[in-house]
């Protein structure tokens, strides 16, 4: 099996070969390493709304190579240019819907449509049509490799004293194609030899902190500790947490953050000890068009994933159950968000918009 | 199988039957309602290590039976005084290390051997003494029946807008031999008519909101919406939560508070949403002999409790895990300690000092 760019000890999330979208199934994570082959647009929709592939990074690049996979099909059974135009639509459609909260999936998708468009406007036929969607596909994930080892330096450098670090949910090299986000400065920070501890809260009710994070931490020989959610608060009281570091599904243009549910929890938790919250993501995750976090829309799940746990009913099986998979942390308790193009701190509207335009 | 003293859909914890202890196995709730039949002083110590009961006021009333149970069977096979206070003595010993947070247990195993000591010093015969632990453990348990129902009168009545309230773990009917404590005010208030909602943290690792307050709720019909611990901040922050009521497994003699793992994170989320932290347990949990919450001695339990979920793997088994199964929460974060003798507002050495002398 292929690996991470720039983390050997770990499977790669996906890779695109001959047409088809090899994914890493991270729903049989620690436990296998088996890859699910999607050949069409909905097979790919069907792998990110199921998570075979999460992390807003990764999704990204999923649904990116979803639509191209769409266009492939057009022209390889010899479909008319119109007919490829309306089979990339409707694969960008059913990728675009997958999943709500995550904004690199909306926003890779549109990429897509607009190189799709600019190609069909330019006259190229259904051929380079398809070579061109494919090459796209393939530089917007390059691009997040890119992304994830200038995050994981500019993170790195942040802050002098951060040794022991506490992460949440999957930041990591299997939430991004490349050495992740958050993780990628715990990476780093690893290499420079600079770092003592990683805490890895299990992230309920998915378990992605368990299942992903404590795998890839463990793959790569990094000091890690496993900690049920609610015990972040305290490692802070007792001044074992130098930072929190976390990815994003979403950054509002006012600065506020979607991120995994319990990051608004340690975001208070870090206000009330004095710790730093630091949020690392590309720009692709920052949304312009959402000006703050009441306005992002937040996933909620099936009662499953919460009365269930690992085969057995915790709970009585009708328990009424509210699973929000996301929640809304607001910039001003978030000491820096870190992006490939540089660090943003405070957060808010204007260093947002300064971020996003062009030098 | 018979009911809760003052709820009755709630099957009891535990019952005294013929020198056997029968307790409600809690490890098999939701799914399954069975006994385990402790005839012994080691099987009840057992039953209390490995959680068969839990919640403080219930593991010191099964404790003091367990004293009750050693001595009778002294009794039965003919000993000799001398070994019914050596038999007693050695139950006593390995009843008060079955586990070493909450304070009830200590406390009732030395009231039992205070009324062993005094029927001794009275010329006792060994008949007597077996009887008069037997009763010894039947009134600490009416003790803390009555303590219960007190106690859910005076936290209802403690705010008049509580009408949406967040609890975490079991502080019920299960995890005592009456109605609880912190639902003990959940069950009054849903009596008066003025509850709207009960949002239970599920409690990881072992999940005795999801297992044991959801089924509870349930089977009494009150109103409750299970929720991952880590949803809970987001709760507060939109206004759903009026008041947290917990339990506590102990109380140090400053006003800090032992209690399951989790209650530190809500009281800073309480804190910073200015929303008011209940912590109702009866006097039999507050310990006078500690001075504050670093002096209690914190139960750090298996690391397979997080690695293993429901039978499956969550993490790497070889993962390294910290499971503390309680925190500290500091006095000046709790609103007001609801016991069956008043309520302590604020807390602190001199309200905890004159809670604990007679009138």
């Amino acid at each position: 099996m292929a690996s991470t760019p720039g983390v050997s000890a770990v499977p790669a999330t996906l890779r695109y070969q001959q047409g088809a979208l090899f994914l890493l199934d991270q729903r049989r994570l620690p436990g296998r390493c088996v890859e699910v082959r999607c050949s069409s647009a909905t097979e790919v929709a069907t792998a990110i709304r199921d998570m075979v592939v999460r992390g807003a990074p990764a999704i990204g690049a999923a649904a990116a190579y979803g639509v191209a996979i769409a266009a492939r099909e057009v022209a390889r059974r010899g479909g008319s240019t119109a007919e490829l135009v309306a089979g990339t639509a409707a694969a960008a459609a059913e990728l675009r819907d997958a999943r709500p909260t995550a904004s690199n999936l909306a926003l890779a998708v549109d990429r897509m449509c607009a190189v799709a468009g600019a190609a069909v406007l330019d006259g190229a036929g259904r051929d380079t049509i398809a070579d061109g969607l494919e090459h796209a596909a393939d530089s917007l994930a390059r691009f997040e490799v890119e992304a994830s080892l200038r995050m994981g330096r500019l993170a790195a450098d942040l802050l002098p004293g951060m040794r022991s670090l506490l992460v949440h949910c999957n930041a990591g090299a299997l939430a991004t194609v490349g050495r992740g986000t958050a993780l990628a400065a715990v990476y780093e920070l690893f290499e420079l030899g600079r770092l003592t501890m990683t805490y890895v809260g299990e992230t309920r009710p998915r378990l992605q902190g368990a299942r992903l994070t404590a795998f890839e931490l463990a793959q790569a020989g990094i000091p890690h500790t496993l900690i049920v959610d609610s015990l972040a608060a305290t490692l802070m009281r007792r001044g074992l947490v130098d930072a929190v570091l976390v990815g994003a599904d979403r950054v509002a243009a006012n600065g506020d953050v979607a991120n995994k549910v319990g990051t608004y929890a340690l975001a208070v938790a870090c206000h009330h000890h004095r710790v730093p919250l630091i949020v690392v993501a590309p720009t692709t995750t920052v949304d312009p068009t959402c000006p703050d976090g009441a306005s992002i829309p937040i996933e909620v799940r099936d009662a499953a994933e919460i009365v269930m746990c690992g085969g057995e009913a915790a709970a009585p099986a009708s328990t009424p159950v509210l699973n929000e998979a996301f929640d809304i942390t607001p910039a001003h308790l978030v000491h820096a968000l870190v992006t490939e193009r540089g660090v943003v701190s405070p957060l808010g509207a204007e260093s947002i918009a300064a971020l996003l335009t062009p030098a």
